[in-house]
């Protein structure tokens, strides 16, 4: 595989702490850059190997990179991706990793320098940070890519060929339409995580077991982050809820009837569908 | 340890199956009799070590045990008990794993021989069946055991006895408490596990990640031995179903409000719950 050259990341977190690893563990980039505002943070990232060089500085980090990419959180990317675009060539890929894409695609269509094109990996976990990077954390995962109308084709072949090489499936959607999607597959399901987590009294938790510890798993990620996902993606959320709210008092109301047809029309459609992810 | 006896086992399971192997493997009894309609899948669990002996008899099963174990699904334990009950001796103990228990222990409550206590070990797996029974299911698991006024003390503490020499920690709880909290910590879990699942279609299931994988989990378990657990527990988990709607209405609101603070409070309480159950 042909190098993707100088990359910068802009917040060495979980996901951009997995990416570095990633280029690095594969072969893919020589100079890793690594940008944050905390010193000893990425000083943490660079001795775990997830990135060759730190500044603290956005001119410094990004003015060398062919490639930059934004692990900020979900609020700051347009601001950053305006930043970075002062600094960076004409030809310099900017992508970012919000899991939230319109606001983002819409709010950077008009930059100083560089081309810009949005990214979600479809990959996290609850424990947030360098410390849990993976170079594996892309593996198979999808990673969905949101070209518009204004993005230049070949960017959005760069950007393609950069998640393949760390081994995602890369899926292109309109912004809009995976908003969408993430609404249902991804911000929901924290959603209803986090509500059932909140419920459970100390006592009721002396009896939780694998099925309680699985569906509130995600409820252990970093409040502040979701807040600001579910925020930015606000219409869609409510409107995933709202969906999930009347097949849930559907269900309800089956239990109440004893109404067994009802009920285990759910299960069975809840199992089949279960069971086509794999684990 | 002292031998807990012969031990027969009804219904060959993923807990009976378990129970079986973990009593074997620890030593606690030379004979476990195996009880079950099918002598195919009795010999299966019997190469699997999970059991000694096999037999599609009631009778010829019990006659001989100091403990019997009825593993069969929620709606058949009380027909199985009194069914075992004319067969055994006065001093012979009868439990069964069931997953609500009112029902259970007051259906019950005239045996002809033997003395019942009920168990339901929280403990399971989205993968049902002897293949995947496991001798350290009940390892460091809650079993809660439901005596009422009319059980015999030392029933009682000899089932105690039997499920912490399998490795479980021992909660004794009222049936109707426990199918109270059970309906919050377990049957409301699943329920919106399996409505969530329910939903997705499959061009959002390409979009699946960890987070939907975790939290619809157990809605790949079996959806006859769901339905019939959810139904036998239908108030309570009706009850548990209204809380969990009127939060999520309040989350859903608060989104709409834009309401920080109150999303934060669920986020945040959801995230302080997630931790201090561990992993």
């Amino acid at each position: 595989m042909k190098s993707l050259g100088t990359v910068a990341i802009m917040g060495v977190g979980l996901i951009g702490g997995s990416i570095g690893l990633a280029l690095r563990q594969r072969g893919l980039s020589e100079r890793v850059i690594g940008i944050g505002r905390n010193a000893a943070r990425l000083r943490k990232a660079k001795q775990l190997g997830a990135i060759t060089e730190t500044t603290t500085q956005i001119e410094r980090g990004v003015s060398d990179a062919d490639i930059v990419i934004v692990g900020t959180p979900v609020e700051l990317v347009v601001e950053h991706v305006k930043q970075i675009s002062q600094f960076v060539g004409p030809q310099t890929l900017i992508t970012d990793v919000g899991s939230t894409k319109q606001t983002i695609v819409e709010g950077v269509r008009k930059l100083e320098q560089g081309l810009f094109v949005g990214s979600h990996p479809m990959a996290g976990s609850d424990q947030g940070g360098v410390a849990h990077a993976d170079a594996d954390l892309f593996a198979n995962r999808t990673v969905v890519v949101t070209p518009d109308k204004s993005t230049d084709e070949n960017a959005c072949r760069r950007v393609a060929r950069m998640w393949k090489a760390l081994g995602a499936r890369v899926v292109k959607m309109d912004c809009k339409a995976h908003d969408r999607a993430v609404s249902v597959i991804s911000h929901l399901p924290h959603t209803i995580s986090s509500v059932l987590s909140s419920q459970a009294t100390s006592e009721q938790l002396e009896l939780a077991a694998g099925g309680w510890a699985d569906t509130t798993r995600i409820a252990g990620a970093d409040p502040e982050l979701w807040l600001e996902i579910l925020r930015d993606n606000n219409k869609q959320v409510i409107r995933a809820v709202d969906r999930f709210l009347a097949d849930l008092h559907k269900f309800r109301d089956a239990l109440e009837d004893d109404n067994a047809r009802v009920l285990l029309r759910y299960l069975k459609q809840g199992k089949q569908n279960r069971e086509s992810l794999g684990n």
